[in-house]
């Protein structure tokens, strides 16, 4: 359904030749990372600045008219598909690193700067941006999702590394959540309110984010154990012991086979542990051979580890060549990801009988990686997409995985979000009554419900 | 004015003898840290569990009675003082220690849980709680003001050390803001809604805190600087580094003045940052190594240091005895604390331009203690509070202290709160459309307007 005469006057009044409704610009805008169908939104919008996304609200507002933020479209969960049509609000054009204070250790950047972007940026500086999603998302598609990623047990997720936002509301008044200060207990705290809000409460056009320091030493390692449990009971001890370790991923048996037949490597397919160590040059190597030791204790095999580059990048291939092993080792197939997270006492436990699961229940291969430090692991189901009883089956898995998570007192997704495809899971995660509050919040805050609609709330 | 007969009977229903009216409760209940007057409550309800709460709200809410949730009475803004009357809800018997995982690193405790009263159980199993205001605060007051402390460089704020609460709305529904794991990207962010918002919003009833290891080597250190500026830029090289800090509190030449004054001490009253290192004994020892060689370059006099438990505590002894030491050196003084964070990057202008303030404007001292590595520092200004002419230089003072520390990007309070002393900073913080949106949200959730109404918000 095409915009309304007035609405789109209105639009193409702010936005001259930046409003967009050509076919190409539809198509691209409908679509992201999940395999939910695509569905097009009825016009594209290219705003510059925050006051053109104030004037675009504003005009939205007035005519009725979805918004939906979007900007490299690596969402998981269809939270950037248009399901209501509307405006694909894209937020590319407003990627500018705006300050960074060496100093302060923060950076004030637009939506549309992507991680590697700011990086590159930052490392000249001798800084960098912590969070580490597996795509090259946005800054601003970032906490928008509340996503992590593999650094999250040293330095957080983004939740810990935004200050501040500047955020447009649904009628297009602008406001700022927070300061530079590392820490403030004025008001309510309005910036975790619209991080992992996935723009249903507004559109996030301006961040203050932490930055770290380059570490001055790192280190990889990778170790194979015998057992999930095994490996999973090592990184608890190593989380528990203290260490500040910068990365602790796993993989399990099936995805070191998917990674060895992709990459022409002769790996144990068993669960093994990668690992990386930042700090000073001792620290590093006391880090690692505390964690050797404590690796040594729960029967990991031979610790390979080195402070060498490239050597580091050899080290960690299989873990970097996750996603594309998955695509290969299922040609045809679909990846589709969960996303679940458990206190890390239960990891072992979700993780145990979670494969069994698979074993038991599925046709298709779904290898496990997790960020077990922080409880969180994903199974990549290596779906036929056109087999509808494939479909199924993975629907009802991700049902159980999720139950199963609850039950140990944990979350349906650690870091991808809502979106579309977990929508049923928020009252059982949370309760009607909790899930009635966010309704209140929503209505609250977007009356009208143009921001970003049938997102993230079950529907009423 | 006291409580409606049928008010009085619907809360006396609830509790039988746990409420009370005599004149000690109320007086008991009627003041706080705060040199704000006293103010008593129309009565005082002891709940003994989340279902008293609750039915206390639901009655409160149906009869109109303002709700003001309290525990020991820390407060430093005025937040549990019951100005518009109304029913004190007294949390001190909902104070059991739930669950402690071990391996998860969390613990579900009760709101009127104290700090050192976890701690101390927590100690035995090798576990500490790592938010460290100046008072033995319950959990649940330091979770409604947004609390910190000395060790929030190292390991957060309350904020970062809360996953999920329990909470009682203003009608009585309750509710759970979110789970055990350790990350999530489920539904807007509940938990950081409720975290600082003072009771304004609903009675925080339970919460999953994170817990650390205790530290294997811990070492304390102290060291003088010849300006503040100095001691800042020491402070700030320590967290650019990487250095993983545990405690880094600055003392002013008056503050250390004060101290010598009443412990009888003759360090001397210069700027000193007093240091505490956590972690493997190589790993203290490099920190203590790599930060007296940051301190030499800021011409930091003799760095003395110390891993024994006894001399660690006289090392300490000036910063402990801060509070003290303010109260002797002016006697019949009251010491009326202001609270600004700024940008670290910030910080040595802020304190200096302070200083310099205090210097030229205040006839009374005002010795300075800050948590520098967070950019907080307080004044603690000494009062006769009889003096009107007193009280008046202190407001006008404070007014420029903050908006200093606003126009350097920094916050009216890191760590005390709004109350009521800091309302009128609420709007030149964050402007008047993000108050307007707290405003929102305050009236979404509380509509009838009991949550310990005239607090944080500035009157409409």
């Amino acid at each position: 359904m095409p915009l309304s005469t007035a609405a789109h006057d209105a639009l193409a009044g702010v936005l001259g030749d930046r409003l967009s409704t050509s076919e190409s610009q539809l198509d691209l805008h409908g679509r992201d990372e999940s395999s939910l169908p695509p569905c097009r939104p009825d016009a594209v919008a290219f705003p510059e600045s925050t006051a053109e996304v104030s004037a675009v609200l504003a005009a939205c507002h007035a005519h009725d008219v979805p918004v939906v933020p979007f900007a490299v479209g690596s969402s998981l969960e269809g939270q950037v598909l248009p399901t209501h049509g509307g405006v694909s609000l894209d937020m590319n054009r407003m990627a500018r690193i705006l300050e960074i204070d060496d100093r302060a250790l923060d950076a004030r950047v637009q939506p549309g700067v992507t991680k590697d972007g700011l990086n590159a940026v930052l490392r000249e500086r001798g800084l960098f941006f912590a969070v580490d999603p597996g795509a090259d998302a946005t800054i601003g598609g970032m906490a928008a999702t509340g996503a992590s990623g593999t650094m999250t047990v040293r330095y957080g997720t983004i939740r810990e590394n935004v200050l501040a936002l500047e955020v447009v509301l649904a009628d297009g008044t602008v406001i700022r959540t927070g300061s530079r200060a590392r820490k403030s207990s004025a008001g309510y705290d309005l910036t975790h309110l619209f991080l992992g809000s996935e723009g249903t409460l507004g559109v996030i056009t301006e961040l203050v984010v932490r930055v770290h320091g380059l570490p001055e030493h790192a280190a990889a390692a990778r170790v194979s154990f015998p057992t999930v449990r095994a490996a999973a009971d090592t990184a608890i001890a190593i989380v528990q012991s203290g260490i500040p370790i910068a990365r602790c991923e796993l993989l399990d048996g099936p995805q070191m086979e998917a990674v060895n037949r992709f990459s022409g490597l002769d790996e144990p397919a068993v669960p093994t542990l990668f690992l990386e160590f930042h700090g000073s040059e001792a620290g590093v190597q006391e880090q690692v051979a505390h964690v050797e030791a404590l690796a040594q204790e729960f029967e990991g095999g031979a610790f390979r580890w080195t402070i060498k580059a490239e050597e580091r990048s050899r080290l960690w291939k299989a873990r970097h060549d996750v996603y594309f092993s998955l695509l290969a080792y299922r040609p045809g197939c679909r990846s589709l990801t969960t996303d679940v997270c458990v206190p890390v006492s239960r990891l072992a436990d979700c993780i145990e009988e979670t494969s069994a699961d698979i074993a038991e229940s599925l046709p298709f291969p779904a290898p496990i990686v997790g960020h077990v430090a922080d409880g969180n692991f994903h199974c990549g189901l290596l779906l036929n997409p056109g087999d509808p009883e494939e479909r199924r089956l993975a629907t009802e898995f991700s049902a159980r995985l999720v139950a199963r998570a609850l039950a140990m007192g944990g979350t349906c997704t650690g870091e991808h979000g809502i979106g579309l495809g977990k929508q049923r899971y928020l009252t059982p995660q949370f309760g009607a009554e909790a899930v009635a509050v966010m309704r209140t919040l929503k209505d609250a805050l977007d009356p009208r419900g143009i921001m970003n609609p049938g997102k993230l709330l079950p529907e009423g």
